[in-house]
């Protein structure tokens, strides 16, 4: 495999379709929500995307096969609203800087092909302080980003980087006149933070005129707390003795020199 | 060389060949196996990979001349049973994450043109306990996977990436309609693992119905249990004094803070 | 996007065209002169230049919006003097070594068919003495180089490399018929350096004849002096730790050996 | 720059001829071999290579103008004996795996695209003994090699890496039906080691009946033997203090343990 590749399984007839991407990364927040939105929603996978940009390995699955690392493509059919949503979501991202770009270029000229004026894309955001985490929004275009406002996001305080795919996307859809909103959860960053992906999920609920229930989120926060709790707790105390150190080091200069 | 590039010094004709797959990796469990069925049949070298993606040294052979790191083909005319055998070893893997995945594609398409419907691949499964170590089978065919578990192999949990050629081989194979198997012996990982090699052994003598006689691999297994014996006793003492200082460190810890 | 691209707002008539770089660097000195003459003469801003080579993120703006992380082409009217000016300055350089030379390549290309014969390129310079920082000036043309060292800057030692964008458009004009020069500025090369920057523009102003003010740098030098200052006193108090640690140590090599 | 580039001065008619390659490496001893016969024969320079696989940086010569990292071509025209030498030497090697593979195959094509017929590589050999340097040979011909054995060089033991373009232009050549010598000179590695350059030149001296004097490496030898000699000392010392920590650690692990 030379190239990024798309294998369509089927190709269903969208209504004005909108792509929500959520791929790994920090806090697994886009993950989570994507993977999250499909389960609840009963959508269906059409597309594959393999890439040789990809992390060189392969998983196993639970009747004993493998598959590529990958992302996938599935659909929804809206039955109310005006409008069909195609989720992305998968393994991995590209692993080296050409192929970031690489990548995120087949998404946007799949999606192009398939009718998507519109793209949400799902990440994390480095959350400083120990409040509720609230969720960033920045978009190409004004009417987007009021949009999700409305919907209790926040605004971006200017000169952040949005790395990755879901940053990638926002920028290289100007050349292909696709708008774009990009939702980050604030995150302290653990491995999984299921709390960070329901801020985003009501957000989107509220933009998206969405009847899912967030209940079923609840029992994956309940074990990722516990988990970041004990996290938390070791890293106190490191913090805590490293500071200690770093008197007494302070102390020990002052004394030397 | 700009291309992965396979040189073929004769092209013979095979009947249903099935291709084993034995390259560098955890234990060299892979590269083991394939040489010693290599040696222990005779089979004969057909033909040679070259890639720019391999390291980019020579290695000196005993006449003094050299030769650039390479993957090759060998053949055994299978005189009884209902298939030949195609075997793939070499010095090495693809050093980049592009070029494992175009090495392994030009491999599955080499082995395509030659009529290659089934895959066995090799490698090193890392071993957690201190037991007799198994061989842990994955496969893309239900019916290959149920082969190799009457061979005494083992269906793997899910969830666990394998990496490299012997991996992206399964992956990729799907997108030529081949078959394949991938053998995992468990390992400590040490850098010459021939008791690893000698449980994959066992399942593909039972798997192929192979005539070899496998006490030739015990002079070699021999040796290496005597390096991994001297490893283990000082990654022993190692490990027990790391744990003091810990413990030591975490009275400190508690003290300070 | 698979490769580097300009992306053209307007197209110019342009009067025998100079084109004056300053991308990211060494104490920022090539942007943030750059960036100062667009902001003093009016430049207009008419191409950008967008790379996969370039880091793998998006940058916010002030209005909520986002954009690829890219270089961008600004011109200036020279309404006296008989050259128009091109600047070029931006966020980021190419990210591997095969894209800094596709992107210098790329910008040369582009400049060439802007009918750009002559190239000023701009850099930091690693200063050691703690002296009035000056300006080092390299270029493949004798009048060139005459003509900066007649604007008060000095030649370069030889054997100097000049890393990235600064260096490598030198490099390659040769390619291109294009005549280049390249002043360093002198910094010790903390984040950012106006006062090497305006020793540079010192010299250009004196080169290119032009009509600015200088005094508006002095805020920005005021402001990164301080924070030079207290970095200063920081690491000296690091040095002569370390040195009164080297001693110890010495003293006890000298001990036990 | 998209592709390694060899730019043609003249382009001479050459009498059967031999390229000598001697690009930086591991004590410089290809490097000081080519450029001192390159300097005592006269040769002249006739082709110089640009690579995008070279580092991203110019290099200022002595005229205060740059140029680009790059390897370059003279030639020898040879009165007495039946063959021009040419020689290849530069600033440094490609940086990447795939750029080291694309830079030795372009030489390879550009030298038998002149009618070469023989290619002697040079480099460094790691000495662990601290006797007089030997020259360690190794060719994928037999007559040369023994040729080279008479010339007071020894054989390669087997499994040996020859690393870099030296070593890929001996793995290469087979595809181009040039045979291939490479000549390492025993070396500790140091930044410049003409005594191990030396030995190479006795060697070819011997092979290719070349009239030099090698008195005139004596000034270099003596001016990097002191630098040796003092780096060397300050080594032994480290070693001496190293050796004295380990033992102390060993005897506090027992102690613990």
């Amino acid at each position: 495999m030379k190239e990024t590749y798309i294998k369509e399984i089927e190709r269903p007839e969208f209504k004005n379709p909108l792509l929500i991407e959520g791929l790994p990364g920090m806090g697994m927040v886009g993950r989570i929500t994507a993977r999250f939105l499909i389960k609840e929603l009963g959508a269906k996978r059409f597309a594959e995307l393999y890439s040789p940009h990809f992390p060189y390995y392969v998983l196993v699955n639970k009747k004993g096969s493998v598959r590529l690392v990958r992302a996938e493509f599935f659909f929804w059919k809206n039955p109310t609203a005006e409008r069909d949503i195609i989720f992305l979501t998968g393994d991995s991202q590209a692993q080296t800087i050409e192929g970031q770009y690489d990548v995120a270029d087949k998404i946007l000229e799949f999606a192009a092909g398939l009718g998507v004026k519109v793209i949400i894309t799902i990440g994390g955001y480095r959350k400083e302080a120990d409040e509720a985490p609230k969720v960033v929004a920045v978009s190409t275009s004004q009417a987007l980003l009021e949009n999700a406002l409305q919907g209790k996001a926040i605004a971006s305080p200017a000169g952040n980087p949005i790395v990755g795919t879901a940053g990638l996307l926002l920028g290289l859809s100007r050349f292909r006149k696709i708008d774009a909103l990009c939702l980050l959860g604030e995150t302290g960053g653990y491995l999984q933070d299921p709390v960070a992906a329901k801020g985003v999920l009501q957000v989107l609920q509220t933009m998206l005129k969405l009847q899912i229930d967030l209940k079923n989120l609840d029992a994956q926060i309940e074990k990722s707390g516990e988990i970041a709790g004990r996290m938390r707790e070791i890293e106190e105390r490191r913090e805590r003795y490293a500071q200690k150190m770093r008197k007494t080091e302070e102390k020990r200069i002052t004394y030397i020199s």
